[in-house]
């Protein structure tokens, strides 16, 4: 055991609750994750090289110094951020698996990066060339802070994977953030990023290379915004969190991706600094949040005007924006939090959007991803071209790759970087935060080498099994998750012994001895889930969940029913598994046509109950839309009793 | 009664199923109306011009002249179509009014205008310029051709009021629409706008000037629309109508302000060159629209991001757009229908959209106006500044102006020729469309000069009593509109004799004799309305209505309730008449706060139950927001039974 190496993670905190466990501690064997993680190496990272060297985002940085930027540069402001995102992807990949033609391709691209950075550091190939925009000249729209944040998570993810290795990524990460400290430090430019992302990668890049300038300069930007320093826009200054500091805010707001970075980062500063009333407000903004203004799916977003948080209650289903990458920086946020405080709440959220968001949006085969998810499509949509780059981040529909194409990077690198998430550490045993078959190993402060192997079919079954693979001689801590929707039902098993238990954290304390095991069973039986009534746009619905999978009903699993709005829902009898598949009870209406659809009389503006279908199959929600056009619900109209 | 002049309205089609009356046949003396007349010449028009030229965008046309436009011009692209529409209402209310003043200050705007045209008759201060895009450079967005459609439709109502004015306005005007035709004739550029406006303009400045040169080039620019010719843009090509040729589509959609002026034009276009198949795709867009795609109040759109129509019952009352102008752009519509196909749902729609959305726009000073016609707020909002213009289109407060601020000038040239919209003929006699107190004179065809007074407090009163003021010896018919909401408790009273009618036209053809009355009286009991099921926003809600008004709850009616969202409304009981208010009896509900919004168990998800409270008094939703920040609801939450 003693080859445990030290933690390859992207967030190693200095403090905490708990300490996070990554490559190579965590390893994921099998199921769920294991197949996607393999789809994202074998499809998604080599579709994204392609597209990036396609859609010239590459080339740009060779037109940096060969070409006339202004005249040839391809792509929008922040496409930099897209290569850099490629390059954090490609780093955890190459960590997890050893992938030499990764390795070699990675090398390339960093060559390429390295080749337009100029003298002093600045590396951005949409401004500041000969007759480009000056440098620093659009902090609201230039999103110049933002790609070198980007570049800053790369040589993290480098850094920690593959310490020492000699293709230059950190230097050239060290001298754009050093110029970054130069220029906006306590005497520079009294400015900041319209995206916020320089903050949480400031913070790590400090935590791996040990300079405490850069959490200063981090920290520097988190105390700036709120205070009206970057200019109105159409969509207000809440768009950008520069309405309100970052400490007075009391919900997350805004631009949903935004918002979660900004928040993460400000997680970071608090926990670096010690700054509790930082921290605090963090707490408060993320528990509203989740309250109020995140879907059931755990996706965020529900304006598509400007790609924010709506309203608390502002939760409609057809217009859900959910942005894969707002999906992404929920994770990111959550799983600082649960660092910090060790709330099982964290992990909860956590789980709910990476088997409904972040799952969601890449296709079955990993090359078309969705931007949006939303959570209702009315109409049969068409099949985007699968060679052709869609102008529409807001389709909802998957695609090859967008103008704006954060999302499909953004995928990448959450899915290469997933063992990060599922287990944690403290002076006195393991958390297991996630459930996936697998092991994890790990060296307690104190020396003692600690392995388990974790057995399970989830989220399709709800047994996990953990068995202890390490002998010590003194007691420590196991402690494994109760998901908040396992209310009823749910058990652990140790040594024969069977008890219930509830949502939360438990933890068993013993003399562990090699072989002995626990076993945590989930209720896997699907189950209606009824929505606050303050969520007006789903009124009179309800959803089928199973496990932490909410359900849809899609149109393509309904023989002769092409709209699925036709469908309702019969709540009296209870979801079924059959066959392996959950079903519901539905009944088929069929609405009045009027010329006006507002009517005096209730009945009349009643819809006209037709034939009871039997029962109907769901499909779990990330996996829709991989058969063809289809309409969808995740939120189902209850018949009238 | 000789002194009948010929009819100034805003559309004078060649043939239809009725002839419009307009000024100085169509006389307002009093009411809800008459007030709104009132408010607009004495407030909305001063305040108009004061903002035009504040903003710069009458300097603009200085600029042109004598200055450097690249450099100092100020307001967006479309900013000269504003002072265009304020010359267009000041024309109407001078016609109205005759007032002297505005006359002086309307030539001296003429006057600005006039110096910027170009020798070859181009008109714009945006392109074209030293150091500014080429003319025609950008038919996406550039919006030329719109702008000279506001120009025409200036100097048509200014021509139609003021026949042969040597204010120059009609020649530059004319100058202006044969540059067009010279450009986009059938031998030159293959464009069109990417804002349709000059469609129905050009038609109308045909029939002012009866050269077909102009009709022709807006049938032109008709038939080019819905091949592509417009670049593919992030809202898709369905944003400017340009997806799919007019005569294939099925339902208005895309931007809403655009759908309608196109499909106004294509009406225009379709009278003029009897195109029945033209006719008819428009009806059916128009009747898909109004069952699928309209608000209660009448308005449309439902999409912030492209200020567009939404899918078919995709109708969230909070994030309803309901653009005034959009509102406008519909009234325009449904009146070129009705003058050709006389249907009275046409009328239905344009008093429900004047009462409920244009209406609703001006602040009861007329000096600040909504963009945007939410019908649901749910967070006080704060008065927006009185002496700053709104970035932001789709804030849901009344904002003196805006950067986009197409709105209040609709709104003004919508108010000053809203006698325009009132009455018809055919050659047997008048139509009644719309009631207010006032008087209607007309000759026909054979001479015979008819002529009405009515008197009404519509629609706080369900009495119009109409009353001969000419005698004729031959026979002649007078029709009446009984609103389609009258489903029950309509009356026509004709010499002493009352019979129950019901929706629809109700016509009587008598030999009239000075003196006679003809009584419509409405039922005007307040009603529950219940929406279409397939509106899954508003499921499970009811709204109030009485008469044409639409009614909403707000906050500053409930003592002791800053959000109305905790209300539920009692449906056992009907809305009530109390001393001249609308009440309804509602309970107060108290959420359960939980940390996560969605609840396997139904009972916990709804809200605790409170007091019952006594009866409580609605808005007229077009003066809701007058008295201080607010929150509001138009679709009330029924309490569970």
């Amino acid at each position: 055991m003693s080859g445990i190496a030290p933690t390859a993670a992207p967030v190693l905190p200095i403090r905490g609750r708990f300490r996070p466990l990554g490559l190579p501690e965590v390893r994921v064997t099998g199921g769920f994750w294991a197949e996607r993680q393999s789809i994202n190496a074998a499809a998604t990272l080599p579709h994204i090289e392609h597209w990036l060297e396609r859609a010239g985002w590459l080339r740009n940085f060779d037109l940096a110094v060969h070409g006339d930027l202004a005249r040839d540069r391809r792509g929008r402001e922040f496409s930099d951020s897209e290569v850099y995102k490629f390059l954090e992807a490609a780093a955890w990949e190459i960590g997890r698996s050893g992938n030499a033609d990764l390795e070699s391709r990675f090398r390339a691209v960093v060559r390429r990066v390295a080749a337009a950075q100029q003298p002093d550091g600045y590396l951005n190939t949409r401004f500041g060339g000969p007759g480009q925009a000056p440098r620093w000249s659009d902090l609201e729209w230039g999103h110049e802070l933002y790609c070198v944040g980007h570049l800053l998570q790369a040589a993290v993810a480098r850094s920690r994977t593959r310490p020492g290795a000699d293709d230059g990524l950190l230097d050239i990460a060290r001298r754009a953030a050093d110029n970054v400290c130069e220029t906006f430090g306590p005497d520079g430019l009294d400015g900041l990023c319209g995206h916020p992302e320089i903050e949480p990668a400031l913070v790590e890049f400090a935590r791996v290379t040990g300079d405490d300038r850069y959490l200063a300069q981090a920290a520097l930007f988190v105390d700036r915004r709120g205070h009206g320093r970057l200019s109105d826009v159409e969509f207000g200054r809440e768009y950008f969190q520069d309405e309100l500091p970052v400490r007075q805010a009391t919900v997350l707001r805004g631009h949903a991706v935004r918002a979660n970075y900004l928040a993460a980062g400000a997680v970071d500063v608090a926990v670096e600094l010690k700054e509790t009333s930082l921290l605090d407000a963090i707490r408060i903004q993320w528990r509203n949040a989740v309250a109020r203004r995140t879907y059931l799916t755990g996706g965020q977003g529900s304006r598509h005007q400007d790609e924010a948080f709506g309203g608390d209650w502002v939760l409609p289903p057809d217009r859900a924006y959910s942005e894969t990458c707002s999906g992404v920086g929920s994770v990111m946020l959550a799983w600082r939090l649960l660092l910090a405080d060790g709330d099982p709440e964290y992990a909860d959220l956590i789980e709910r959007t990476l088997f409904n968001v972040v799952a969601t949006s890449p296709s079955a085969d990993g090359r078309s991803f969705f931007y949006t998810n939303t959570l209702h499509r009315r109409e049969l949509g068409t099949q985007p071209d699968a060679d052709r780059p869609s102008l529409r981040a807001a389709a909802s529909l998957r695609a090859p790759w967008f103008e704006v194409s954060c999302c499909p990077t953004n995928v990448a690198r959450t899915m290469a970087s997933l063992t990060a998430y599922v287990a944690t550490a403290d002076d006195d045993g393991l958390q297991l935060h996630q459930y996936l078959s697998g092991t994890v190993a790990h060296r307690l402060a104190d020396g003692r080498e600690l392995c388990v192997t974790i057995t399970t079919d989830y989220p399709h079954d709800g047994r996990i099994r953990v068995r202890i693979d390490s002998d010590d001689d003194r007691p420590w801590s196991l402690s494994v998750r109760v998901p908040g929707w396992a209310t009823r039902g749910a058990t652990v098993t140790l040594c024969g012994d069977t008890r219930p238990v509830g949502p939360g954290v438990v933890t068993e304390r013993r003399t562990w001895r090699r072989g002995d095991e626990m076993v945590l069973t989930l209720p896997m039986t699907p189950r209606f889930t009824y929505p606050d009534a303050r969520i007006d746009s789903i009124r009179g619905c309800v959803a089928v969940e199973r496990g932490p999978l909410v359900f849809a009903l899609e149109s393509v699993d309904v023989p002769g029913v092409e709209t699925v709005d036709e469908l309702r829902v019969d709540t009296r009898r209870p979801p079924r598994l059959v066959d392996g598949r959950v079903t519901v009870t539905c009944r088929r209406v069929r609405a009045r046509e009027h010329g006006w659809p507002y009517r005096a009389d209730e009945a009349g503006a009643a819809p006209v109950p037709g034939d009871e279908l039997d029962e109907v199959s769901l499909v779990e929600y990330h996996a829709w839309a991989n058969r063809g056009p289809s309409t969808m619900r995740v939120w189902l109209a209850e018949a009238a009793e």
